[in-house]
């Protein structure tokens, strides 16, 4: 099935670095089309974040002249948030730690966002 | 004059390196302290977007047990806008090219927000 795989991409990519404490595929509207989160993590507010930032952050590429948003990372105390375009359709956010390398995060989520578009 | 000072600074990190377009100084409810921005870039539009997106993240960082928000970056296909806290009440909001080597440029912002902070 479809979902498995989704699934097993996002597994994959919390296992690859100690770092990635969560992930999710979600759709640009904010629905969550597959998830692997920890227990205390809320799916449904995971959804509601990731489309609130897409489409804020879609406004601020227009009025910025940045163009079309590739990646959208917010960088707090206890951790990052890290969006992702995966094809024209989805997001990949994850949470990463706080002390999180970052280059090879970008490096894991980039694979990992265009695994998810050739299954989309 | 303090906003001088403010200005040598922005004009400063915009110098330092060839990939740094645009930059301001911006209080936490979006009002421009100081800006150092090409003419074809409106600093009532970049005070507003960065007010928008630090509330955004602010609740971002809540709903999603990220702490405070130490960082904002928005990678588009025709650049990146990054926000990095200058101390409690104020934000620096840069606009950079798209092949912008990150790392170097976290760097001079760090130190930007820094001199930033301790002139507010």
């Amino acid at each position: 099935m479809r979902t498995d795989s989704f699934q097993q991409v996002l597994e994959d990519l919390n296992g690859a670095s100690a770092d990635v404490e969560a992930s999710a595929l979600i759709s640009n509207d904010g629905l969550i089309i597959a998830s692997a989160l920890p227990t205390n993590v809320d799916e449904d507010r995971v959804g509601a974040m990731s489309a609130a930032l897409l489409s804020l952050g879609d406004r601020a590429g227009r009025e910025l002249a940045r163009g079309d948003i590739d990646r959208i990372m917010i960088q707090g105390e206890r951790g990052y948030v890290i969006m992702t375009s995966a094809g024209e359709e989805a997001v990949l956010t994850i949470m990463a730690k706080p002390n999180a390398k970052l280059g090879l995060i970008f490096l894991d989520i980039k694979r990992a966002a265009e695994a998810l578009a050739k299954l989309l």
